[in-house]
């Protein structure tokens, strides 16, 4: 059976997560759905990051086994088509072989929080950020997401159902952007980068660094959060509108357009 | 009575528009309704521009006349509180003089409408930007707009329903953003001002250049269907859910911080 790479799209709000649960609407389901409608037999997907209850994704990754030949971007616009009117959108589709896992072959997962500092509630961005009404000492949760970088014991930031074997993760990079806004507050983006994350990590990391950039917290305190490997430790976990996982690495692109002449 | 001025943002999905209308959801209504659980007799509000249904605002502007004295920060955040859940947010309140007026004070109108150039159907902006499937020129859109600039006749581009005296209006600025999006698209902003606008002048003309951005009309084609002050001349009128009214300028903005001393 041929298998193909999909890069999806999708808004979190409506779904219990990516993951098919009984009696549930998960995005798992809406695009086993939606590929059941082209052949009836498609097995189960696979995904890169199993986002949870109300997380958006930009650069999901899965993959899928069908029973034909399709042209990959036919088989876009025929899922997309079929996809309707769930808030999920293939983004692009590519064949790959028959040993590429979307979760296994996955060397790197990229994820954005987007958090607004402003007096009145969201209208326009309500479900796609999460919104505080103080500022925030970008400087401070720079320093602080500092001490996070590189190889560590993540046990802190771990949801207390974590099932990966191991809470040992490298965090590649904290980046944390300050973009102002028109109505007198901000966006702080949190880009994070790591070749795998721990359920909840991201965040338990961002609430964290929210309380060093109110001031509740000192920055170094992040450093000693780490250290206890302690779940108590860690500050309150954001909440998951304002999560997004942007994008999935692999050792060579699946999605690359092909190299040209020359 | 003191009167007040207020800054609105809104989602305009849910709403057939600004204006109250018997029997259908408005922002007006909204608004008066959380004015009316501070004050119960709080009469009708006038805002500077009467967007219709799906239309969305960063920065409407109404006044309200108000029984009591109100601290400006104050009145804001109660009437937050009382808007919830609709998507309308106050974001900032002043108080202004008795004869100053949203609407016949107002000096300039800004508008930003959003066009997404994608192949995927829209997830977490559906209802945010218009979206197509094809490319666009942006430098043929932009020679196409400057026909339009200064004042002219704007018969072609008002909709049969307008109400305005006269179809003569000048229009200050189109300014034509291109963004590249990581899907593989790009986004278009079409940043429109003037002192007022006819009923459907930026969706009549946002329609028109993107016709000339896909190729299908020359961008001399934009000055012959002005002269020709036909409306059967103008190109299809855009959507609503891409347009946002973004700004109202006053002769002095009621909303500037008091200037500090020295």
């Amino acid at each position: 059976m041929p298998r193909y790479a999909l890069k999806i799209e999708y808004h979190g709000g409506p779904f219990s997560g990516w993951q098919r649960q009984a009696g549930q609407p998960s995005v798992q389901q809406a695009l086993e759905e939606a590929l059941r409608r082209l052949e009836p037999k498609v097995p189960s997907v696979a995904a890169a990051g199993r986002t949870d209850a109300g997380v958006h994704a930009t650069g999901q990754v899965a993959h899928c086994d069908l029973g034909r030949n399709w042209e990959p971007f036919r088989l876009s616009e025929a899922l997309n088509w079929h996809l309707k009117p769930h808030p999920v959108a293939i983004l692009a589709a590519a064949r790959v072989p028959d040993d590429w896992h979307a979760r296994f072959s996955a060397i790197e997962r990229r994820y954005t929080y987007r958090l607004i500092s402003r007096r009145a509630p969201l209208t326009l961005e309500a479900g796609l950020a999460w919104r505080i009404n103080h500022r925030l000492d970008v400087e401070a949760m720079r320093a602080g997401a500092a001490h996070l970088i590189g190889r560590h014991d993540f046990t802190t930031f771990r949801a207390a159902l974590c099932q990966a074997k191991s809470p040992v993760k490298t965090l590649d990079a904290i980046e944390i952007e300050k973009i102002p806004r028109d109505d007198g507050g901000a966006e702080y983006r949190f880009h994070l980068r790591a070749r795998s994350f721990l359920h909840n990590q991201v965040r338990s990391i961002v609430g964290t660094l929210e309380r060093v950039g109110a001031g509740a917290w000192a920055p170094s305190r992040v450093a000693e959060a780490l250290a206890a490997r302690d779940r108590a430790a860690c500050g309150p976990v954001a909440p998951p509108q304002g999560l997004y996982l942007t994008g999935v690495g692999y050792p060579s692109d699946p999605f690359a357009p092909p190299e040209g002449p020359g």
